[in-house]
Order: structure tokens, then sequence, then C-alpha cells
């Protein structure tokens, strides 16, 4: 479909170093001879079973091995999950920064906050601008999202144009700034596409998401219906359009605004500077003024709507917020959805609202930020692309997006679904994987990148099912003699008063296993440990079914 | 509304002792003068901050403490929140159980595994039969529910009568045994009902819960789509019911069965033999007998829908199962909801089939087994209690059912939301909540109960965030001489190849805190430890951000 301008048989590479099937760790690389482009340099939370880890983000030992060819970063929107792992991967890879007027305003914020700032060179963007990265051309393309200033990106290479949309979806009537650039999209398909890389999030969801102003027409209904109470809105921090709305109907109904949680005041203070965000004068208060004000004329825009515990809500629900305490007369709107694997977390605040006597609305008050499968038809017909190269969500989403493009006619084996790392070439012959670039996860734990690798981390597991038993004792370091101990300490193991048996006949064990090498003449420590270690788990798994950790630790003594 | 039976002021006590507002924790003791009766014995699956844990059992402090009065547990059906922490309990305090078939098989088996089963009295009942149990008769009344041979109960008491709806739902046309009793239930209504205990899971959905056998109409269908792709059907083991429909289809359609997961195996064995469940001759087959048969001609039916990763189905989908292996050509089929805080390890599984090539179908093949607004309002309409205390919930379920009680012309303070260790007084002159039972979560870990508490949990939690500094040295038991270390040792903390500085850094801090102790001739070696813990946790922070346990040990050597 596209037009052939390059027929000597080079290829563009695409380079999925996020894993793009890896929800939240946004990162693609495109590559053309000497120029290298990223989209995206998102962070990811961590699963449950990455014990103490605060953050990951992605391994870039292919850009650093290739730093030569690296042109910049552009990125599409200024979600955790797009922009987040920027601040650390830009201390390692000096590169510059391409985005649009919001997005930017968040980068920045965070540059700032890893004292980065000013060494970094950034370029705030336009929609329909064009810059220019080695042989790239890249342009900003306006969509719609749950964030101002989301912008689609038609990568133009030497061997044809790939698009593509970021997060999306379709908005004919926004809150803030235009609908979505369909013409352009369409223009751009008319001239040919390579390959379409476009948002899966909602691909399993029939029909079109519903504008963002029908959740101000709700808002309005609530707050008529709620009159006589304090009215409290849990939502995403970033998500301007919504605290936009929020805002509109508390001025309507002539109520007082507090924003509480940190990353929403941070949010609204750079959307409000950057005019992305409309607060009529003597609307916004501090937390502290409530009280000058009657309840039912004050409204709460809070965090924690993913019942997060540290957020303002959680610790309002839990008794423990220092400003705001819930009770009978307020109600509580989440204007949210949970984000898969959060929905026990959001049940529990819910709960403990509701003991608190508060009027919990969690229905209707919401629409997602991602394109459901009438829309994303919509952009593949607008493009009508060569290759469909489905983007962001999980496996199954990305399935059921690659089925719709199969629907509209494009052929299974241009389809391409890519695994973390693969690098997929193509031109308008042929595409296909042609090997894997260095991918993983690097945890982030406190001010540690990467010094928490699988070890620690199941360590950590072993730690947290049943604790550890310590053994220690001393020998004298020429005669090999028991000059102390042993002894056992435990922690999280088990209460210790009510088994103090067992705690002495766990150090009765391992001082046979001790005796047992020693009376041997064995000198070796880490076989003495080894025995230890090996008679006392079989031992305490014979009398308790579990499976401490068992460290035995020798002191050498010079008599 | 109920006939005053006996006014000399006297009254029934209600104890909350699982905390019913908890779910999975379900056990309510009546008490009238010298006679106690307990409802149900469940135990509850631990969360995710109870680390290391593997059940949760109540605390029976109050039955031991009136073990005189009681007369046994009478349990409404064969769920394990309403049956698990028997053995546990019967251990401790040996009273008679009382169930229907089913039911009474189920904790058979229980007991058999725990070794107990020749020691507890068991009755087996029948519905429409009345035991008598000291002061109280309790009458047992056919209700549906995801299990075969639940019950509601009567309980007839000197004040009153208290009708306990167990877990129910209304099922006009159930695939095994008769409909729900609702002219008993009418029948005891009309004669004076002092309160209901109804359950509340399902009080937010408006409506009815369809029928179990539209189920079966929809395996039917999918059966029918299907018919050249071996087909596994995941649900949850104890609903024979739904298995019972899934061998049908699989009947009608010529494929043979195979049976996947213990409990599953465990379950259709018992049940079999009850004869609550019809399996055709020739139908079931073991799993090594499946290569004998195309694959289009089988069916498996399996753990795991919730996404356990233990389970068969988890062990499917992760090439981990011996005799299974998933792959194009499988159309998976979840006959089942996830429970909430299952969605993540449930979409986990569903994303590693779809990668595997099968075809998995997650919608449609399920009903609940709880009642829906429709059927609660049902059941208080035909019993018309004079108080309403609504059961088996979270706290916002509870309270939605209240809503529904309100609705219906309950006055407010009749209605009654208990929390765990509520004792509840009533009669019909009054009611009110009199005191607070001793209660509380009891950890099974392994082969112990009640040694792992909240001590040993937090330590878990803390190990799990960022590890242990293990600190040794040898002091001088009588001149107080260093003699040996310190040493540092760490486990779950970091990466230690990676930060050889770091720990010896560790090792040089502990050293100066310890010589600062002995500088000053302090002998007492708990201010020892402790000034290391200090000193060394100060520096960890500021050198990494993290707060590892740390745990100083000194050994006493004589010299």
């Amino acid at each position: 479909m596209s037009k052939k301008l390059n027929n000597d048989g080079s290829k563009l590479k695409i380079i999925a170093l996020g894993g793009l099937e890896q929800i939240g760790l946004n990162m693609t690389a495109f590559e053309y001879e000497d120029s290298i482009i990223v989209v995206d340099c998102g962070l990811a939370f961590p699963t449950d079973d990455m014990l103490g880890i605060d953050l990951v983000i992605p391994d870039v030992t292919y850009l650093k091995d290739n730093i030569a060819k690296l042109k910049g970063f552009v990125i599409t929107h200024g979600h955790e999950d797009h922009i987040g792992a920027l601040p650390y991967i830009l201390k390692e890879i000096n590169a510059p920064v391409y985005a649009t007027n919001l997005t930017m305003g968040l980068i920045e914020k965070k540059l700032e906050e890893h004292n980065i700032a000013n060494k970094i060179r950034r370029k705030v963007t336009k929609f329909g601008q064009i810059i220019n990265l080695g042989c790239f051309r890249i342009e900003f393309i306006k969509t719609n999202h749950s964030i101002v200033d989301a912008a689609a990106l038609a990568i133009y290479s030497p061997v044809g144009t790939v698009i593509h949309t970021g997060d999306f979806r379709v908005d004919y009537t926004p809150v803030f700034g235009d609908a979505i650039d369909l013409q352009r999209f369409a223009e751009i398909g008319k001239k040919g596409v390579l390959a379409l890389m476009s948002d899966s999030t909602n691909a399993e969801r029939p029909g079109f998401t519903q504008s963002e102003k029908t959740v101000g027409k709700i808002f309005d209904t609530l707050f008529a219906e709620h009159k006589s109470s304090r009215i409290i809105v849990a939502t995403f921090a970033s998500n301007v359009d919504r605290v936009q709305q929020i805002i509109n109907s508390a001025y309507k109904y002539g109520r007082k605004v507090v924003v509480e949680g940190r990353s929403m005041v941070n949010i609204i203070e750079i959307a409000s500077k950057l005019g992305c965000l409309n607060i009529p004068e003597n609307t916004l208060i501090e937390t502290e003024e409530l009280k000058n004000f009657p309840e039912d004329k004050t409204v709460i825009i809070t965090t924690g709507s993913q019942g997060e515990s540290m957020a303002a809500l959680s610790r309002m629900a839990n008794g423990t917020h220092k400003k705001v305490s819930v009770g009978a007369g307020d109600t509580v709107i989440f204007s949210s959805h949970p984000i898969p694997g959060n929905e026990k977390a959001v049940t529990k605040v819910i709960n403990e609202l509701s003991r608190k006597g508060a009027d919990v609305i969690f229905q209707d008050a919401h629409v997602s930020g991602h394109a459901c499968q009438e829309e994303i038809k919509l952009i593949y017909t607008l493009v009508q692309p060569q290759y469909a190269i489905p983007v962001h969500g999980e496996f199954k989403h990305l399935k059921a997006n690659a089925k719709i493009a199969k629907e509209l006619g494009i052929e299974k084996e241009n389809i391409f679904i890519l695994s973390s790392g693969d690098i997929l070439e193509l031109n308008s012959e042929e595409a296909y994987i042609s090997g894997k670039a260095p991918v993983g996860a690097i945890y982030v734990d406190g001010l540690g990148v990467g010094d928490v690798g699988s070890v620690v981390i199941r360590d950590r597991q072993h730690l947290s099912e049943d604790g550890i038993l310590i053994v220690t004792l001393a020998l004298d370091r020429y005669n090999n003699q028991l000059v102390s101990g042993p002894d056992v300490v435990s922690r999280g193991f088990v209460f210790v008063k009510e088994s103090d048996g067992l705690m002495e006949e766990a150090r009765q064990v391992s001082l046979h296993a001790v005796e047992f090498c020693l009376n041997r003449h064995m000198s070796d420590w880490n076989k003495i440990k080894q025995n230890i270690k090996d008679q006392l788990s079989e031992f305490i798994w014979k009398k308790t079914k579990r499976r401490p950790m068992i460290l035995p630790i020798i002191m050498g003594v010079e008599e």
C-alpha cells in the first residue's frame, strides 16, 4: 500500500525495548542506518512478587551500545508509564527530549526533582509540527486521551511512514483543546503508510468510548442530588480534564474547592501555569480554610481513587489524615475504575468510608481514556497501513487488536505482536523478526537502581514466607574447638515466647550438627555450615512444616 | 410481629464470633440460658499482608469459656468459608456436628485428613427435619446455592424464631434436587419470626440471579461452536451442579471427560458416592488415557479458575503440568468470575494461555450462587421478621442489605449490622448490642496454629521490604574485649557482588559503634546492640534510602 521509497533492501528496525506487551513499560526504538529515535520511556509499578521494589524501569543496554546513533526521545504523553523512567535513563544516556506542552511540563518537574533539569536539552513541540532527527522526520498529531496534550506520531523514514498512536481515544467533544485530528490521519494514510502501531488497551470492548463531557453532566446531576452534603471526588491526579469538570460543577453550585494529595497539587499547578486548566477566581481554597465554609459549600478533589494505601483518600478513610475527617454527611464519588489488580484495595477503602457513615458513589462518573473497537477500526480505516503492530496492553489485548486488523483485511502475515526485545525489520517488500535486543526490567529500590536482582528478590520472598533462623557459633581459629554457641535467633518465624521449647530443641540440633563435624575433625567451615543447615531444616520441617531461611554464621576467635 | 413467647425479660444472644463482615470467616453463636449452638465454622484465606500464612481460623475463646453450654455445630453448607475451620476447632472443642448429606460428606473427608474422624459425633440431617439442641430446636430448610445440599436454618428459641439463610439464591429450576422451599419460609414467617439473618453478598446487584440451568445451555452452545478443538473448562471444585452440566454437554457431544486438580477429584468422588452427581458410564477417563482419543473428543474439567498459582490450569498455562500441555487447537472456558482480589492472577493465566495459542472464553459461562436484590426482597417478604441482621459479605454489602430491609418497612433501629465480636441481645420487646466477645483471627502456618502473631507478621513484612543485615561479634565475657568481628552478612538487601564497598563500609560503621561503647566501658550488651543498630541504620538509610532489619548478635567467649 505504501509507496516504495527505497528499494535497495535496507530496512527500518522497530525494537520493543520496553516490552510492548507489558503494561506500563513503554519504550520503542526506531532504527535506520545511523539513526535511532526512541518513542516513550515509561516506568512500571512493581507486581506483587517484586518485594520491596519501588519502581521498574527498562534495560537500555541496546541504546548504550548504539549511543552514537541515538538522536533523541520522542514522547507521546505525560503518563508515568510513558515518561516515568526518563530521569533514570537520562542520567545514563544524555539525549534531547521532544514532547508537547503539558507533557514537557510534567517531564521538567521530574528532571528538577532529580536535579538534572539543566543538563538535558528539551524542545516543546506543537501539533502539526515536524522535527528532524537523523534520517527520521517526526510529526506530532493531535489525539484525545485521559491526559491533555496527548499525541500520535507519524514517523517518516526512508522506507516509509510508521504511525504510532500513543495511548488514544476519539473524543469529538473534548473538554480542553481540539478533537483528534482525524483529517491528518486520513491525509497521511492516503499517501501510504508502512505500519500502524495502535493502542490495544480496550480492543476487547465493543463500541465507542463515551465523550469525557458526559462525565461532566454526571457530576452536575450528582452535585444537584447531594446539595446538603460535602462532596469528595477521587480521581487520577493526571486527568486534568476531569479536574476541570469537577471544578466547573463546584463553581456552578457555589462550592469552594480543596485539592488533596501531593501529585494532584503538582499537576494542577503545572497545568494551570501552562494554560490547560481554567480555575475561576476565589474557587480554590486551602485545606485549612475548610472550617470557614459550610460543609455543603465545599468539594474536596483527592488522589487515592486506586486505593493506594498512602494516598489522601485512604488516609481519610482510615482516620489518619491530619486535616480531613470523613463521616456521615459526606458523599464520596469515585471518578475512576480500578486498574486491574487494585480491585481489592479500592474495595477496602469503600468499606472503610461506608463504615464511617459516608455515602459512597462508585459508578458512572468515569469514562476510559482508551479507544474501543469502533475507534480502533476507524484509525485502521483512515490510515490503511501495510503492516499492523498492536501496542499497549496485555497480550490478550494485543491479540484482540490483531483480530480487528485481520477483520479489516490486513493479512495475517502482516500483523506482528512483538515480545519484549523483538527486533522487527521491515520495508514495503517484507517484514520479519530478525533478532532480540537485550532487554529486561531494572528494579529501583530507594536510591538503588539495578542493585536488587532476582537473587535478592528470591531471598525476600523466602524471608517473607517463613522468616529466618540464624545460628551463630564461635570456633577457635587454631584448634577448631567450639568456644561459644551455637545460639539460635529467629525473626519472622514463630512467636518466640510460645515456642521456647522449639528454639531450645533447634539449639540442640545445631549443637549436635557442629559436634558431629568437630568430632570428625572437619575443618572446612562451609561444610560445617552446610551440615547445620541440613540438620536444622530437616528438624524444623518435621516439627512445623515450614521452611525458614537458615543462616549459620561461624566466628573465628584467636585464643 | 413475632408472638411473645417469653416475657420475663430474658433474651437470646447472637454472637458474631467469626466476624460477620469479614468474608470467609463465618461463625455465629446463639446462646440462651444454658445452651449455645454455633452456626458454621469457616476459614478464611490470608490477605496479601498476612505473609507466609496458609489459613485463618476464628478465635474460639468464648466457646472454651462457655464449653459446658455448647450443644453442637450446625452447618449450612460445605464451602470452605463455612466448614474449613472445623477440624482445627474440633481438636480443641469436641462437640457434635449437624449437617445435610453432601455437606457432611465434605466435613468427614476433612476430619479424616486430620485423623479425628472417629472422635467427633456427627449427624446427617434431612431438609424439614428438626433437631433438639439444649433449649433450641433447629430446622434445616432447602435452599439453592453454588453447592448442592445448602440449607437455611430456622432456629427456634424460647423467645422466638431466628431464620439464618446461610448462603443462598433462588433457583426455580435447579440442576440437582428441589428448588428452595419458599413455602416453608412463608409458613414459618406466618407464625412470626423474631429475626432474619440473610446473605448479603449480591445485595448491591439489582434483579434476579439466573438459573444454574442457563449455564448448561451455554455449554451446549459452546460445545457446538467448538466441535473441532479440545475443550478445557475451569470452574470451582465444589460446584457439583456445574460439573454435572459440563459432563452432560460432553456426553451429548460424544466427548470423554478428564478431571484435573486434587480438590476437584476429591469432591467428584464424594458427590458421586452420595448420589449428588450422575456420571454416565464410560465417560470419565484418566488423564493418561487422553492420548487414546482424538483431541476433539475430549473435555478436561479443571481447578484453577481463580488463577491459583499451584492449581492444574495455571500449571497447564505456564507449561509445568506433567500430563497436559495446552496449545493452538484448545478452547479454554472459564466457568467462573474472579473473586475480588484474584483479577490479576486470572488475567495472567489468560494471557499465558493466549500466548500458547489457545482460544480463551471468559464470559457468560457462569452464574452467581448468591441472591440478588429481588431474591433478598422475596425472602424478607415471606419471612416478615421483626429484626433484620444482614450477614455474609463485606461491609458495603451488609449496608446494601440493610437498605433493602429498610425499604421493605423494617425500622432502622430494628436493623443490626454486627461487627466481629458483637453480642446482640434480643427478644420481641427490645434488641441491643450488649457487649463484645473475645474474637480474632488465628493464623495457621504449616502445622502451627496461633504461633504466628502480629509481631511475626510485622517482621516478615519488614524482611520482605528490604531484607536483613546481621552483625555478629564476639566479646570476651570477662574483660569485654572484642575478640572477633564485627562481621556483616545480608540477605534480601542488595546483590552483594555489586555492593562490596557498601558492605565493607557497613562493617566499619559497626566497628566504630562497638568501639565507641567499649571505650566508654559499657558492659550492657543490649546497649551495645542498640548503638550498632542506630548507627548502622542511619548509615544505610543515608546511602540507600532503605530500612533493612538490622540484627546485631553478640557472642560471649571465655578465654
